[in-house]
Order: C-alpha cells, then sequence, then structure tokens
C-alpha cells in the first residue's frame, strides 16, 4: 500500500500501515516536501518517496492507497488511483462537493475498486459502543443529538481556505454530521447555522468562520445541534450525545491521563490535546477496517452514502452560516 | 410575607420563608385547593391560608409577597399586590408576553415597590463562581455558549398549555437564556429553533413541544445553542459552558450523591431528579437576596430589563419553531 | 434546648438547632468566652448565653443538652447534665477512655434518660444510601474497608494535645472506625498502626502524630485500613469504601461545587475545604434523629455500645501507633 | 530476541515484541504447550516455536530474552540465558526469595549481560506523570503513600500457589511496594500485614490469602498503606496515592471508556477488566525501554536493586500477614 500525501494525518496513516495494521504492507508515499520524506525514513520496512502521485503509480506496484492529501485534491486522486486498479481509502470529506463526491463514485464503480471513506469515529470505541447502546434500546426512540468538536491550534490560513479544505464545517463539523446520521440512524433534512470569525485572524482573513453552531432536523423528527471552533486553546473537545425518550448515552470526556494533581487551589487534572492522543487507536482500528474489506472482498463499513450525505449537509450547513436562512434537503 | 399560590415551586417558596430565609416571617399564602392547604399545616409558625388574593390583601398586613401562581396569573397578581403597595419577587417567567412584561413593570413603578423577578440560577453557587470566572479573564474572550435542561418528568396537559405555562421555550428554555445573557454579559440578537412533539402525547395535545434545539446570536458577535427537554428520563439535567478563546467553564455534573456502586455490569451513580435536589441552595439565596433587597432599599440584583428580554428572546425562540425561520431582535 | 460549648463545632449545633432542626427550640448556649457570646448574637429567637454549666442548669428550664465542649470535659458534663435530668446529646467521643464511657453510661441509666452519640457520617445521605446498599447484598459478602479523613488545616496545638482530644485517631479517624463497625456490621478485634508528627510542629510538641495509617482486623475475618491526616492542605479528604466478593461501594469524591475551569494548563475544579461544606445536611439530620428519639421516646440511633467500643479500638490503635506492637481487642 | 515463555503475559509481550517495540525482532518463543504454539502462528514475521528453553539456546542465534515462565523457575532461566550470552528482560517478581535474586544477580553480573526486571507500572504515563509532579515539588514533601490493586478474577490454584507464584503479595501486591518505593524515593523499613483467604476456595487450597492489607513505614519516616484483592469482580482495580504536606497526586480511575448510559437507574459506565486494557501502553514502553538500554548499552531505567527490595518487602509482608507481627527490615 502507499499513502498518498504525509502531511499531518497521512503520516498519522502512514505509520499505522507501517507498524500496527495487520496484513497490510506500507511501501509507498508520495509527497512534494523534504520534510515528509525525512519524516518517513523511520518507518520499519523500505519505505520509498515519490515526489508525486503519477511517478509512484508508474514506479511502484501496488493494491490499495491512502488518499490523505489536501481535500481539493480528493476527487483526482482517487480518480487516478482508481484508474490504476487500487483500491481506495479516501480521508474525509471525499470532495468539497456533491458533484466531487459523484465523479469519484463513478471512477471507482468503473474501476471496480473499493472504496472506503476515513469516518474515523464510527471505529472508535467509545462510539461504537454508544451505536451499540442506542441499536439495543438502552435509551429509547432518539431525539435528540449533540455534538461538539474542538481543536487546541487553528490551522494556518493556507489550510483553513475554503478552497482547500472546504471550510470548518467540511473540515471539523463533518466528523459530527456522520456521526449524528449513524448514531441516529436517520437522514438530515434541514440545517440552519451560525458563524463567524471570532478569534482568528488567519480563518478570518481566507473567508471562513472560526466558531459554528448548527442546527439540525432528521427525517425522523428528532432534532440536533453541533458546535465547533477552531480554537478551543484547553483541549482537543470531542463530545456527542443523544438523548432519548428513556435514557441517554454520552461519548467522551473531559480527561486524558488517570492522574490527578490536587493541591490548595483545587484539583487539577489533564484533557487530550491531539488526534493522535484521543483517536489513536480508532485510526488504526478505521484502516484495519478498510484492508480487511480488501482482503474478505466485503463491503466497506464506511459506504459512499454515507460520505456523500454528510457532504450535502456539510455544504448546506456551510451556505446557512452565510446566507442567514435554513437550509432544506 | 405571604406566597401567592403555592404548587410545587410556591411551597418550597414557602417553606424556605419558613425556615431559612433570614429577617423574613411568611404570615400567609393563598391557594384554593385543600391539597395546598394541608401542606401548609407542618410549616414552622402561624400560616394562615387565604382562598383568594382579594382575601389575603383584605385580611393581612404584609411587607412583600412572592407571586408563584400559574404563569399567566403573573401580571395581574403583581398589579394587585404592587397596588396595595407590597414589595413583589415574582417567579419567572414576569409574563407571556413583552406586553404583559411591560404592564407589571408600569404597575411596580407607580407604586413605588420593589420587583426582583426569580432568576433562580443567577443564585447557584456554580453558576455563580463561573460567573466570576469568566469575568475574571480566565477563558478570555466568551465565543460560545451552550446550555441544556430536562425535566424527568412531562408536565400534565393542564400545564404545559402554552396559554398557561407559555410552552416549553418560556417554562424551561427561559432559564438557559436569562443565563446566557447574564454569563456571556451581553445582549440575544437573533434565534432559531427547531422543535417538536416527539415524546408526550399530553404535550402534543395542547400544542407545544416537548423537545427544541434553539441557536443564539449575541449582539457582540458570539453565538449560542440551548437545548430543553420535557422528558429526560434519566434525571434532572441542568448543564451550560461558556467557551472562549483562551479557555472553557462549565456548570453541571451529572452526579448527585458521592456513592458509587461498582459490580460487575460496571459503574454506577446517581444524578439528581428534581429542582429542590439540584437547586435547593440557590431558591433559598434567591429569596434572601430579595429580602435583604427590601430591607436594605437596594436594587433588585435580578432587573426588569432582564425579565423582559429574557421573555422577548423566549417568545421570539418559540415564534421561530412554529414558523421554521430565525427571527431577527 | 441548649448547647455546653460554642467552639467550631458547638457553633454549628446552635445554628443548626435555631433554624433547621424541626420541633426544637435553642434556648441558651454555655461559653466561657467573648468570642462564643458575640457569634450566638445573631441568632434568632432569644439564647441566652451563661458562663458556666452550673450557672445554666441553675437558671434554665431544659429539656435536653448538646454537649460540644472539650473532649476532656465530656463525661463531667454528660454526668451532670444527666443527674439535672437532661437528654444529652453527646460529641464523638464520649470519653477518652473506656472507664470515661461507662462512667458517662452508668449516669445516664441511673438519671433515666436518653443518650445519644455524634456520629455523623451516619447521617450523611452517602453513607446511608452506601449502608443501604452493602445491606441489599449489592456487593455480597464485604471484604475489605478503606477509608481515609484529612483535614485542612491542622489545629492549634491546645486542641490537638492528647489531654485534650484524645489524639489524632481518637480526634479524627474516629469517624472512620464507627463509620467501618457499622457499614461492616462487625467488631474491630485486632489494630496495628504506624504514625509520626512529619508535618506540624505545634502536633509534635503536644506529643501527637500528625499523620497515621491503621490496619484493622474485624471479628468475621474482614479487614480494613484507615489513614488520617491533620494536614491535607488540599481539601478536607472525607473518602471510605467497601470492597465485598461481588462488588464494591465507595462514598465521597474530590469535587464540591458542579463547575469546571479549562484552560491551557487543564482542566481545573474546587473541593470541599471544611466540615460544614461536606456534612452540613448530616449534621441537621444528626440532631433532628436525636430530638425525634427524645420526642417519640424511641432508642438512639447510635447505641453507648457503638461509642464504646469506639473509643475502645481508637485508644488500642493509639497505643500501638506508641508501641509498634499489634494491638488485640 | 525470543520469549520464555507465552502464558497470559508472555503472549502481550511476544505480540509487542512483534508488532509494537521498535528495532527488535521476535524470532523464537518457548512453550510446553500446544495453545501457545497455536497462539504465536498468528504473529507476523516468522516465529520459531521450541518445547523447552534448552532447544531454544542450541537451535536459535539471539541477542536478548523476555523471561516470562513461571515465578519459580525465573532464576533457573536467568542463569542460563545469561551463560548463554543474552541480555535478559525479566516478569517480577525476579525471583521467590531474597537469595534467588542474589543468584540471579550473580549470573548476569558475570556474563556481563543486561538484566530489566518488569516494573510495568514505571513506565505508565500516569505513573511517570505523578513521579514528575512528586519530584517537582507540587505536593511538597510525600508524607502517606496508598494503593490498592484488585484483579478481576483469581488465578487458578495451580497459579495462586505460593510456591509457584509467590502468593498474593509477591505476584499482585509487589506492584504497589515498588511503585511506593519509586514515588516516594525511599526505601521501606518496617511492614505489618493482615490478610486471609475469604471469598476463594481455590486460594485457600494452596495455603494463600485472597485478600491483604498492608502497612508500610519508610526510611525517612513517611508510611504506607497497600491493599491487594484476589477477586475485585467489578474491574481491574489500580489506583495509587501520594499525599504530601503541601497537596497530593492520584494515580487511577475507575472509568475505561468514555461513554456513560444514563436511564432511569442513574448514570452507569465501564472500568478497565484486564492488564491488558489497563497497562496496554506501558507494556510496550517497557520493552522498548529494555531493547534501548540494550542498543545503546545504557543502564536499566529499573536496577537489580529495585527488585531485590521489592522481593525483600513482599517476602517480609508475606510472613507478617502469617505471624502476626510487624518486620522489621
Amino acid at each position: 500500500m502507499a499513502v498518498i500525501g504525509v502531511g499531518r494525518i497521512g503520516l498519522v496513516h502512514a505509520e499505522n500501515l507501517a507498524r500496527r495494521v495487520g496484513h497490510a504492507r506500507l511501501v509507498a508515499v508520495t509527497t512534494s516536501k523534504q520534510e515528509g520524506a525525512i519524516q518517513v525514513r523511520h518507518l520499519p520496512g523500505e519505505v520509498k518517496v515519490f515526489p508525486t502521485l503519477e511517478q509512484l503509480l508508474a514506479g511502484q506496484r501496488l493494491d490499495a492507497v491512502v488518499v490523505a492529501s489536501s481535500t481539493a485534491a480528493h476527487v483526482e486522486n482517487v480518480e487516478r488511483c482508481a484508474a490504476a486498479g487500487l483500491h481506495v481509502f479516501c480521508e474525509k470529506p471525499l470532495a468539497l462537493t456533491v458533484e466531487g463526491c459523484d465523479r469519484a463514485a463513478a471512477a471507482v464503480t468503473k474501476a471496480g475498486v473499493k472504496l472506503m471513506i476515513g469516518h474515523v469515529r464510527q471505529f472508535d470505541s467509545g462510539c461504537v459502543e454508544a451505536k451499540r447502546s442506542i441499536d439495543s434500546g438502552a435509551i429509547g426512540q432518539p431525539v435528540v443529538y449533540r455534538a461538539i468538536s474542538g481543536d487546541v491550534d487553528p490551522p494556518l490560513p493556507e489550510f483553513a481556505d475554503p478552497d482547500v479544505s472546504g471550510g470548518l464545517i467540511l473540515d471539523s463539523m463533518y466528523h459530527d454530521i456522520y456521526l449524528g446520521r449513524w448514531l441516529m440512524a436517520d437522514d438530515i433534512t434541514r440545517v440552519y447555522g451560525e458563524g463567524d470569525a471570532l478569534i482568528d485572524e488567519g480563518v478570518r482573513s481566507v473567508g471562513d468562520v472560526d466558531n459554528a453552531v448548527v442546527s439540525l432536523r432528521f427525517a425522523g423528527g428528532a432534532m440536533g445541534t453541533l458546535t465547533a471552533s477552531r480554537v478551543t486553546r484547553y483541549g482537543h473537545d470531542l463530545r456527542a450525545e443523544v438523548i432519548g425518550d428513556e435514557g441517554a448515552v454520552q461519548i467522551g470526556y473531559l480527561r486524558q491521563t488517570p492522574v490527578r494533581l490536587l493541591d490548595q487551589r483545587g484539583v487539577h487534572h489533564d484533557m487530550a490535546r491531539t488526534t493522535a492522543e484521543r483517536m489513536g487507536e480508532a485510526l488504526v482500528a478505521e484502516l484495519q477496517a478498510f484492508v480487511d474489506c480488501v482482503i474478505h472482498d466485503t463491503d466497506s463499513p464506511v459506504t459512499f452514502r454515507d460520505g456523500r450525505a454528510t457532504v450535502e449537509v456539510a455544504v448546506a450547513a456551510t451556505r446557512s452560516i452565510h446566507s442567514g436562512e435554513p437550509v432544506d434537503l
């Protein structure tokens, strides 16, 4: 397998493939930056570095790829890899638009290869347990979904740029959208958003927002509310809850290590600050699921429909934030 | 002092006046129900029971009253008590409409008596500590406010009736609105709501919703999201948090007593189920604050403007839920 | 009723009798200090202040008393009040020695009055819930009892003095001993202690220890371990747990208000710092139980045997700490 | 490297060497049981299985070994591997007696190979953070150490047998002893223990105890109390705390996944049930530390003196439990 793009998340995937994912072997990465090439050197096995996807496809025999390039390049990368007959794991979102999703889907369908989108929280043991609990009927009928996602540091403006990342909603709140669809087992039919660039000058300079709240309506009548922030300095804050007519289930806590310091000012403890800290095991489980569905020729646990619908909702919420009007889907 | 109406919250006020509030004496209550009269009997001191407010005002010398009647009767009760020269503590909301608020205000202004509205969470030690923390700059500039309020049991249809209680938003989410205005030290300028009667047939039968999520926009640009539910069977769920550009503060936890049971199925503990459990101390502190401002002739810690603005937002959010459109204030 | 001695805990009892305990009226206190007399003045009702117990008994008609004088004076005070025909609530420990306990018991038996010892944790809702849980069989057969008690500030040397207070074990770990006997429903048959004055010069100067750990053996074979400290600067740390062969129950948490502050250094919250914060409700419930057993002529919920056995264990543990040998009871 | 013995912990070490430890390669294991051989098959790479250590040493070129056989065989295995010139990582305890420790030390000294003992908690991020915090002075001078270790299921009698495992203290409380010496940075000079077979018939049948509490005295005057249980059905309960004269630090919590279920009976969550769940990362970090000290020829982070002193304390505590007398070291 090869990893296309070894930025922050691409490097994590490369490490996981090299060390922790069973029945897979990392043989190459693409990166145009010297920094990426250097970081790959410490990986076990012989990992070749190609400056471009073209050169990778020309120079290396592969079974599958992980597309972890910038979001704007996802569709083209998926199309070329599919055309080369490679199974594709693509980081979320599959595309910046619904049309892009459809192009990518057409390419993999034509090539007859597998496509799996990186809905990592579906592989987090906490989310899996919550899903199991909801499906078992433990909370009755789900009626409200609440979620929040916050990152310690805002991205650099060139990554925050909506033309590159899709903006806060597509880039970050995206996770809370697919998680909500999955946990509630329902489609989202209306969104309304408030958002603004209140903190980060870089985010503002490229025309995006750094904080947003979005109201959701599900097809079955249930409702939801999502909060996303580029700047939660206090930690990597990922929480979600589903309230049903008989109970509720909550995912996430404001704690990382099991250590508390107690002094005259009170009680103090840490919380997770990075995705690697918070989602480390889930990132391994996710790639393992992709590898397994390729090897055993089974369906991807994240369907194209899930990825497309999530992009659709995210695009609509982004539009609502800028128009001030609710958007029906 | 007297308590007008000894339903659930009126009875708590009567008990607090009789036992726990300093420099005050409960001498009478009004209640048209035999049940209320019976429950008052166990209070210390001689507490007279009058069937109507008229008879109370005619038959008892008083300095001040607590209006704890049904919301629909608040304005008339405030007007009559003010006209009788009594200082008035009125349960929230002051009225079902902004116009009603203005009528009540005119009455107390004319009479030259004090008016305090029951914004109880401003007297909860947790909320007070959070406010102090925010005002001290500990979290930087506040940018997002999130809150949730849920009651274990839905009210009877006759109380849930929007003509009586104002509906879910005015009756329950009201607390999260004034708390948000207070913690954020800002006015709310736009609301958008989603809501529905998803669970309780009684609530639906009177034309109200039992669950709602509301998006807020503050004048200074910050945003918020509120969730209210008539039916959180798992407990009386009151939580609020403010996220700033340098930190965050959270109020509320899902725990009541400091006891945990551990067995083969995991770890188990309780959570508060009633307002008396969760807000017991705050209800005493609130009445004490009213008594103190009467005795010392100081300003009420809850202003008429706070009460009016909260009703205005709540009415707008209720309208948005039914119209499907955002409402500017 | 009257309160004998209005030092720290005596003042709390006086306030509770005056304001919160039903069917009781505080009419007098004794105190030899001007400070105590001043603090009593703000209590509601007319509370007379007598400089000595003699003068109180001579000058005031009473039904019952709360003995909250220094421990060394407990026995004499109980004897005199009993001789005067008064029911007695006596702060723990009843005496500094088993012989003292027996003298006090003889006095109340002879006078035919009631005696209740201040085992306050038996009235804490957390401890009560834990007891209920254990007795219901939820944890199976109890096999290990663990407890810790810590005070934020060490007492002044004149109070820490073992001749006055009995020392750390009789004064503070005492609570963990009776709680253990009660929760485990068993007698303690052997103790071994380690202790030293490691921190506080004042405690050391009067020949006491400021930290101790004590091992327990129960008659039925179960075992226990207690920790007490005069100086847990971080808070008033009261925790206890019982481990059974099928589960466990824990009492106590390191948290006071439901507020968390989150910033770049982590998550921060408070914990209780005083007995009044941690045990406020229990202190009221305890006095109410005494008043109720006097009024209804029922047995005291804390028996003389409980108080005597606790003193016996505490004295033995103190001896073990100084001798370095286990002590059988 | 090879793993000697692939029982429960040996298999974890084999998996970690095969998958997660850098700069190391697992080439062989020894096991006399078919079951062990089968479980090794799924490991990546070619891992040979030898029925005995003799055959391993004769048939395989090696640099280092992990000794994970039964404790009773540790010394002989260390001697033979050292004689073969192999660096040795040995599971705790190094031996069942101090004399055994000395024999093992003599062998590795003579052979000039490295020896590291599996004090895994020194590699747990929580314990490391607590140590850092204590050493930074955050809690002042440490005065009390409290710890508890409990296993969900008791071992089979043949493993619990004191002649095989050393008994509860050497096998399980061992961890709390070395952790205490490390966190307190001090030697233990006196122990007193209470213990009994209260629950498990199998443990009783081989003459061991299933629950124990042990009091400790440190050279510098500080004290401690340890609790160990073979049967904490509610979870794998590992907690430790150090109380200083200015604060305290606590390790461990009763929670595993970040999921809470809330229903009418209260709030419910899980806790860790196995060492792999609770100590997974620490087991990898520990082996990595061994590999690193071999590769870079640096000192083992766990010294022979640490291992020997821990065995000495554990043996003394075991003796105290059976004799009923404190034991000075």
